[in-house]
């Protein structure tokens, strides 16, 4: 066995970072910390970083999947990178186990749950003996540790979804949408497809009105309208579009005015809107009440909602939900033995003796289970036991940002905007060393969402500054187009919008 | 059940020509035959045409995968498409047994065999009856028929070779290979894993000595000094590439001088040949001369050469050798009771009587199995039996070309050359209707290969105007762009080769 970290190119002057998490957050400081003062070290699971705004694009091939991607990895890069998964983490001497993660078949798709769940605890202690002898369960050292690791998808434990929805969280999962969404309209193609079977298979349905349910939804109807109608004109009567949201309006975070004109769009455009209503369970085969049994292997599935009973669809696209990380669950919980120096108490936290090691607990939002950090990014430890007024503390050198982290007493939405503003900050106080001089707030500049048609909207910060229509899609092209984060990506972006608006989406699947 | 074709386009006055593939043969007849005289039904398994000489550039990043894919269905697309794979032919009847594929998991994979090679003969025959009743089996009838189904990968039976090797003969293939290459050089920069195993899994070795051997290995020999030299400098120490081959000599087609241009230059970037060996087998795992037994998940695999013994391998790329297509073998055998008039007999059947029918066997080339046509692309017959002067004729209406036919007397190789030519050809006299008037003859327009660091070699038809060198690798570069099929492709063949160059490849898996 090699010396652990024989490969890293080690500089005993500088401190190591080890940011757990390779997202909006984890990527954007990775990049930004200063290689000559940090030893910047990535562990994730995924080779690179998505950028969730084009996803929905890529689904449907209006970008190629490597035009929202950047991998972790390239000629200029200046951290480290290991391909894992942070599988604990030990305040006390401060390691994090590392679970490798190379070829994990599941490495570009969205996780619904943790991905040992199938193991009872006896079962992974013992595996994990036989890993760490192997090689692929190994530690890693920090000086300081950030925690970056996002959320889950959550399906509410609805019947069905994990199994058998499309989720839309990462790379993999546009793929699979891609790929479904075109062997639906081949299968209706075939002479032997029934009328009934067509109009399940072209039957799409998406959970979720948020942003990312809506933009989905209007790429959706878009590969339809302008490739899909020309290529299988036959095929077209059959096929429909609904979104299913449980609250009474969708696109929450936009005001009335351009939520209605995002849902008369939908209107003019024959997508459904179904709001107040509830999933209850998805499965795969034909509705009970349809006239076939035994649908061979183009089968559809079966989406069943509380105020409409069965439902037979093509395929169902879940983006609603996030599931706490089962990492931030397990392993970031309790902190037994702390050493005093390795917490800062706050002020209630002062009647605490100076010497002795206490037992912390990681404090967390009782509804989603995140981390709560200060206003700093750094994570928040209470006393553990029942006393009322318990001794509150910060843990050293610990951040916490991104979906996986709340900044306490704040209610910033789990967006990449307030992740990347997160990170960013939080770069500049380390590479400055000034984080005990300043405190992170977080600037609204605005939401956007595309709906379809060459439309969007656009809210600036703090509801100021609506617009919507076209005026609004250049402006969310421009965005993203800027926000890209490399030149090769500012390139190709343009180039596939150009060519795939000229010549069609390419509809080969592979 | 619907009316088998009612969604076609049909058109009364229009002969149906049913064209078995989607290959270099199959999509150039597809695109080229006249839509007012002919409705065009392509069958294949796979939803496009692959650019089969961009296949190694796909497989290491140089360019995208879909450059190399034109997809069969698109906005301008005039022929009819059906996914699926020929299952049977009725040569009587005039119809194609279709098994629809829209599913099919290997659909972008090199076949190495039968796809239900597992099933027995009357299992088959069972699931046959079952696949008519869901529809998944369905027959296709056809005034005119042209088979262009290819050849498969052939493995000689070298054990564990179908499970273990990678291939290079289609897209899928050419992803897998890019994962895996990629995820070789990220398992050994993993800290705990040993400089024995790094050593295997950057070990690449290369099965075959032709042209997609050649340059997928040149191809690799790019972006590793391009690129991963950059990504991963601690690694290249330990990564080597050879190409094997049971012949004495590399690049058979080209004469000497060139050959022994690319085998120095080969030399030159660090590339093994070995000619004379022999390949005996390849199995998961490191050889048993390794001091590492229990390897974890990164293991790397074996290749067992006869002259060489056991040798560790991050992955093996078999490129060399083509099996008979088992529709080939098992669809296109026998012919019992065909009418006369199915028939045209050659000068050796005209003692057959006119009125009966009469049973017939399909001419096959006793070497590769391939089905023998006549010099106008046509089926050629013999009547069964034993008889030493047997009467031969020709299929009315039933083309062959491509890798799955030979024409009567020569030796022309199989190539992409050769089977567009034939389709341009046979499209040409179809849509002309004047096939009697003229034969098909070959024009060897040359062939060329890269061979790595900006050089390859060109050598014109008959052996004259031979170039290699950066020269050859502007004439191969521009011999692709000219010659790939889409302007879509035109544009972002470029744009890859640019950015590529410039930023470097994409080394992201997912």
């Amino acid at each position: 066995m090699q010396h652990p970290l024989k490969l890293m190119r080690c500089r005993k002057d500088r401190e190591r970072v080890v940011i757990l998490g390779s997202g909006w957050a984890g990527y954007t400081i990775a990049r930004q910390l200063d290689p000559k003062k940090f030893q910047a070290v990535v562990v994730s699971p995924r080779s690179y970083f998505a950028f969730t705004p084009l996803l929905a694009s890529t689904a449907v091939g209006t970008l190629e999947f490597r035009t929202a991607l950047e991998p972790i990895r390239g000629r200029r890069t200046k951290f480290e990178y290991f391909q894992g998964w942070a599988d604990g983490v030990d305040f006390k001497n401060k390691t994090v186990a590392i679970e490798e993660a190379v070829d994990d078949p599941t490495q570009s798709l969205a996780p619904t749950r943790e991905r040992h769940a199938n193991k009872t605890k006896h079962e992974r202690e013992v595996e994990k003996v036989r890993e760490a002898k192997k090689g692929t369960l190994f530690n890693l050292s920090y000086d300081k540790l950030v925690i970056t690791v996002g959320c889950y998808s959550q399906t509410f434990n609805t019947p069905g979804v994990r199994e058998n929805a499309y989720f839309l969280k990462d790379v993999g999962d546009a793929r699979r949408i891609r790929n479904r969404l075109l062997a639906c309209f081949e299968a209706a193609a075939l002479p032997t497809t029934s009328d009934e079977m067509r109009q399940n298979l072209l039957n799409f349905a998406i959970v979720g009105g948020g942003p990312t349910g809506i933009e989905f939804s209007a790429e959706l109807h878009d590969i339809i309208q302008e490739d899909l109608a020309r290529i299988y004109p036959e095929l077209i009567p059959f096929h429909h579009i609904t979104v299913y949201d449980v609250a009474d309006k969708v696109l929450p975070m936009f005001d009335e005015k351009l939520a209605k004109y995002a849902m008369d769009t939908f209107r003019r455009e024959g997508i459904s809107i179904r709001t107040k209503h509830h999933v209850e369970g998805l499965r795969i085969g034909p509705p009970e009440h349809s006239a076939e049994k035994d649908l061979g292997e183009h089968t559809c599935y079966t989406l069943k909602v509380k105020e409409e009973g069965e439902i037979g669809v093509g395929m169902v696209v879940w983006s609603t939900g996030l599931m706490n990380n089962p990492f931030v669950a397990k392993s970031m919980a309790n902190v037994p033995d702390l050493p005093r120096a390795s917490v800062k108490l706050l002020e209630s936290g002062s009647k605490i003796d100076g010497s002795s090691s206490v037992s912390w607990t990681i404090q967390k939002d009782p509804k989603s289970g995140s981390v709560i950090t200060d206003n700093r990014l750094r994570v928040k430890l209470e006393a553990r036991g029942d006393a009322k007024d318990k001794p509150q503390a910060i843990l050293n050198d610990v951040y916490a940002l991104g979906d996986c982290a709340i900044l306490d007493g704040t209610v910033y939405p789990a967006t990449a905007q307030v992740a990347s503003q997160k990170a960013d900050w939080l770069a500049k106080r380390l590479n400055r060393n000034d984080i005990e001089q300043t405190r992170f707030e977080w600037k609204n500049l605005g939401v956007m969402a595309y709906i379809g048609n060459w439309n969007a909207l656009f809210q600036g910060g703090g509801g100021v500054g609506n617009i919507s229509g076209r005026a609004a899609w250049v402006i969310w092209r421009g965005a993203y187009l800027t926000k890209s984060v490399s030149w090769r990506n500012k390139i190709l972006i343009p180039t596939y919008w150009f060519i795939n608006w000229i010549f069609g989406r390419d509809i080969s699947r592979f």
